[in-house]
């Protein structure tokens, strides 16, 4: 995580006066519970609670940094600041607790808050997807299968693809916030041996978080694999649309553009250049959120109870895998909200493969007309490439009428093609308007993704 | 994937027999749909399945492959040697479908069957882990973080915790499943252009599956991610029980032991051996399983309407991640069956630390006593540490009546502790009967895990 | 690792038959050292290496395969047949020897053949590349930075880039079999307790491997780690071949294709398909490859002197990536080798963008003339996306004499550009042989990597 | 990388001062050789050096990023900052060379700087090491395979492997470092079309780089990608002996400790804890390393000359690797200088086990008078089980003389163990002195690893 890929929301939750606060909550959440069971005097909770609840200012984490190189310890550092604050009372914070009590409740909630920035993040980028899709629904332009033509799909069936990914992920968000929004005040080993589970009950709700089942000391890491391992598949799709704009700004395909800014440079030797650089800054950032996904799953076997060799491990994760994909949300919404598309470049493009992508039609048709498949496939297959050989290495004439393309051409022309029945079936084929064939189905596909 | 590490049923399914008689059921099933649509004739429909509807043998594979080491792709000589088998109607097989139709909805199928056998190995292992979680409820052991004694906990309360992990496990396995529960067949690039949608549907029905909304030439490659992910996060599960049980079956430890074959040697060169290799290799095979991830991720971005370069990936992590936890979820379950536990060694070694378990007790028995925080921490910590040193460097002398443990010994001594009412608390603390105070919150603890 | 992937010499390196041969190589070379010593008779030491020195047989791996059932050791199981092949003498093979004595100097055997292979796959790739390269030395393409047009190379200094890169790779393969050529014939925990080190050395030098400084019971993993490491790499740069070959068989680029074979087909569905299938396919295997990375690295913090969870992760990782790197090396090679390559079409595609590849040429022409660097930029800057957009929304007209290009006639109609010497030198630019600039510097760079 | 886990020296290199420093470096060098082969004035590179030569106090780094807000592009926003300091002869900055040039040769310098650094950290680890190695030469202590006793070595022999093995990872860093020693100022499309190589080579000359041999635009990948994996083996050791210290940390074991300050606190709840604090977080920063290596290997396959998708993940992992790293060395070697042994502990740890360590010297001993491998191998099996029995469920009664321990005392018990011969040889195995043997093994081994 680092500035140049980061936004401010994200960060907050993150920074040391978000995660103090939250201590200092879960601490002042569990006093009143242990005030409400009598083990604890009520004056003490109010006190607590008065004493302590002011920001974490500079001064006062600096306060607790002193503390720390001495202590060597975070929490105790952070309790004997806030008993400095409060007073006498101060003596009863912490009470039956152990310190992961405090950091695991801790990073679950922020976690949680991480969680509902990035499905906000989604949500935006699922509402910019489905106007994009909807306004490119019937732009049609080559499917291609190995980066070669293969038929006709149109430009919107492409994104209502990518909406569709996007919402399966905001799902696997919701289960990933589920996955780790609980709560554990459990004591050193789990037993509650020094505080009533109530206690944890209590903090759970105020937190909005659920009671960890069976803590040990902490909240079991397979939770936290999870949640990154959603991350990364997030991640892995936002990589899997950026690949694709930046397919589709090739030079030589150039079917969309990133938006370029006014004052904006592309490179500093070639002033003529116009880089997808967003698309290509967002294939970086997948790999860096997927990389939290292999720490996370080495930190599910701790020892015993509990070791700490996870802690390290998340303090540098957890922030850097939710600020880097928050970012990497807001930057794809951007450049998908700005994408530049041309439509007449994708009808070029479609035409310079001499009619190959009705290939399909064509075999279908033959055998339709009684030809054997095997057969079939051999006629197309050779005039196929007669029409792809032409093109690959000299720059075509133009096609003779009445022949919509060098395919239609040497299909006529090839003798095991017959000119009655054949002939006009092929001709229909070649003269068809794509967007009638293309404007049904992807109504449908449509209708189950947008409803 | 190797012999050595997979079971008959999960390799099964990754044969080819399975594989291409899946195939011929999606063709096969496709072609009535087909028929039914009055895109074939039904006579036709009727002639495939009869004629193709006949075991893989190892005659018929060795035939396919043979094609296919002329033509170079795996559908097409699968579809060659089909029509061999019908017939003159083997013409309607395949029509206006591409190979991806078949290839990733047979994944698909692999997939929920082998996912099916991982729901049932869980289901095995949660049983077993009830039923020794429930038989040790009671037995006292001590809790350790950071490999240091903590506080005392039961080793049934440990299991529950597992049977718990296992538990979300499972409903992560569910989920999973329904990830790669898809059927596409929807042609070239997704468009339908050669294959009405109700084919599809019809597919779907037949194999229990669910049309893909959005199927590019190919059902995408986030949901398989996110599939292989789960496996991951299971693994790990695998490996965090498999390290507890390494742990305690530490020669100074020696508090379970995996089950010893009557005939079985521990090392070549020295007889004495009874070595945890169970557990060892389960933590091995947690490697292989996770490591299906990272490939799994990058499958994701392929290009456009699809590139081929995750099918090799899949082709060996498919059977490789899921025959492998496959088996290593059945060698956890016979190992924790088996398990030898070892109540009286567990005693032995709580006794081992001179009480320092009942630091936290003390401490908040100081506290309640009107002693603050800080200087009550200090008095239990430097008693503590006598208490350890003593241990540590020498074998300890018998504790002097009527002192349960050195660390009660020395904290009487402490000047710091007031004879009447803090030493009366104490001798309450080491006094007392931990499984009267455990019984209770394990008690609840198993009612939130097992009902 | 699975058959379609694997060729047969990397193959049986792995399979039980040379395990075991080299098993008994190691054990029949300790025996010689022991009777030199007089450990044991030497008349004992013949007699074992006469009983044992047959090939393991399918019946002989089978007997072995039973009595392991039983044993539940794989060692013990080997010496228990070998020494019923053996007879009375048996008695004296591995004394003193623990099993990973054969296991790991086992391993390091296999590791150093399967790493030959793999440096000999590298040299015919070099070979092939090299002449590649030699051969399209002077073959203008454009060079692409984000896909993006940017100045003209050649053909062959890209192919002379991929060789400098294999060639590291075969550097690092070198230092990566020095890694894990070494010997351990050590003893239960390394110190020699039951085995001269004069065993060891004489073993080593038999099997043509280093004596391991200090081994525990086993050589330790931090070599196997580097080993795989290598291998990760190695795979690296064979996706990024694949990928710049994926990218210039695109339909739209079509500046190499992968040779075709005649019966091939592309598709099932659309028989005019050639696709980069080869390219892709490597594409995939590298992340097979480097899916060994983090197991071997996780196998490295094993417990003391040895625990067993390296074993099953390395009995499939050892296997399945030197078989799979094995397997793409000669697969690339062979592509590398029949690779089409279309210098007309790289003609044609660099005349596409106008010109803008000589933008630099222009930006440092105007500076030499006086202007001022960032007034220069946004003159070149301007008019290069004047011809830029000109192209990406309209067929473009043909340009008006005397102009070269579109930026050409831009350039000059900009009132920023003076008439007398900037023109003049314009014209220059536009007007120049690329091949008399290309050819000294592609000269001096091959003189580099080629001698 | 957080300020936690981070050290000063090491995380200046990746502060934006010392980038911007090389970066004008670069610049400034490039133009000396321009002026000298007249591409440029003499004066014009005189006073951009004077011009520039000032640190990059915040106001100026402050400067360069408010124009990259501007023109999107790192580069070019430094180079409008320099020529604002430069004045008129700003203009000849830069002039034919691109960003990369650059932006890689910063990065080959920021590197090697970091890898000298790490060197150094290796070295006083290695210095640590040597010390203490020597220190516990000769104290003997169990060694362990599986977590179960197996047979004697001494600390001393533990550290030497520990030893030996950071040696190789000293060697593995040189390798690594003269991997990403290379410069590159090659132009757009590395055909030095508008920079002279000449300029490239003085510039490597002056930053101690060589000329990378052919660039694209960049420094090929692959380079840094076996950079990153050498880091992550290093930090895969340092996880070795941190697990090591672990285990032998553990209350049960307890045969070191880290050293723990006069003020620490080892727990908020429990005063008594001493934990390994220290080694387990270096476990969790081994992982943080090593996540670097799957992304890096990533970034290998770029497109065509080179797309950007690399940058972000070097922008992130390069400090956090190298810092990560750094900070991990300096804290294992004060760990490691500061750690108390105790030997007593040791010694008494092994005689818990009843001298069953000893049991391969009784199986060949038995061999060697006489008895068959399998027989001798089922007497020792069967009395080592019963002492081993014996100890693991109950306290063991005192071993009656003169029967050293319960496994001496059972075999004698044994009927097939004969009372002469085998009954003495027994009687001196477990009444020898086992430093006498260890002494002369380690000696030689020591002599291997520190000459």
């Amino acid at each position: 995580m680092i500035p140049r890929y980061s936004r401010p929301e994200m960060a907050a939750i993150w920074e040391p006066a978000n995660k103090f606060r939250i201590w200092f909550e879960i601490e002042a959440h569990a006093c009143d519970a242990l005030a409400d069971l009598g083990v604890i005097p009520k004056k003490a909770a109010k006190a607590i609670r008065k004493g302590g609840n002011k920001p974490y200012t500079k001064a006062r984490i600096a306060r607790i940094e002193r503390i720390e190189v001495r202590v060597k310890h975070d929490v105790i550092a952070f309790l004997t600041e806030l008993s400095e604050q409060i007073g006498d009372d101060g003596r009863y914070v912490h009470l039956g607790l152990t310190s992961s009590d405090v950091l695991d409740t801790c990073l679950a909630k922020q976690l949680t808050e991480a969680t509902d920035l990035l499905g906000a993040d989604i949500d935006k980028l699922l509402k910019v997807l489905k106007r994009r899709a909807r306004q490119h629904r019937l732009d049609i332009c080559i499917g291609r299968s190995h980066g070669i033509h293969a038929e006709l799909t149109t430009f919107g069936l492409k994104l209502a693809g990518f909406y569709a990914e996007f919402e399966r992920n905001r799902e696997r968000l919701k289960a990933a916030r589920a996955e780790v929004a609980t709560c554990a005040i459990s004591g050193a080993v789990g037993t509650y041996a020094t505080v009533d589970p109530r206690v944890e009950a209590h903090v759970a709700r105020k937190l909005d978080l659920t009671p960890e089942p069976v803590s040990t000391q902490i909240i079991p890491r397979d939770r936290h694999a999870a949640f990154f391992s959603c991350l990364a598949v997030i991640a892995s799709s936002v990589e899997r649309l950026a690949t694709e704009i930046r397919h589709l700004q090739r030079t030589e395909v150039r079917e969309v553009q990133e938006s370029f800014g006014r004052e904006q440079k592309g490179s500093s030797a070639m002033p003529h250049k116009r880089n997808p650089i967003l698309s290509e800054n967002l294939t970086g950032l997948a790999r860096i959120v997927r990389a939290a996904v292999v720490p996370a799953l080495e930190n599910v076997a701790l020892w015993h109870e509990r070791d700490i060799s996870h802690s390290s491990v998340e303090r540098m994760i957890a922030p850097d895998a939710t600020i880097t994909l928050d970012f990497a949300l807001a930057r794809l919404t951007g450049m998908m909200d700005k994408l530049e598309v041309f439509p007449n470049t994708m009808r070029k493009n479609q035409e310079q493969f001499h009619g190959l992508y009705d290939s399909q039609r064509v075999l279908l048709t033959l055998i339709n007309n009684g030809v054997r498949r095997e057969k079939a496939y051999r006629i197309v297959q050779r005039n196929a490439q007669k029409a792809w050989r032409e093109y690959s290495t000299e720059p075509p004439n133009d096609v003779p009428a009445p022949y919509k393309n060098w395919f239609h051409y040497f299909l006529i022309k090839d003798s095991d093609v017959r000119t009655g029945r054949d002939a006009k079936a092929l001709s229909e084929i070649f003269n068809q308007d794509p967007k009638k064939f293309l404007q049904g189905n992807v109504g449908r596909i449509f209708k189950r993704v947008f409803g």
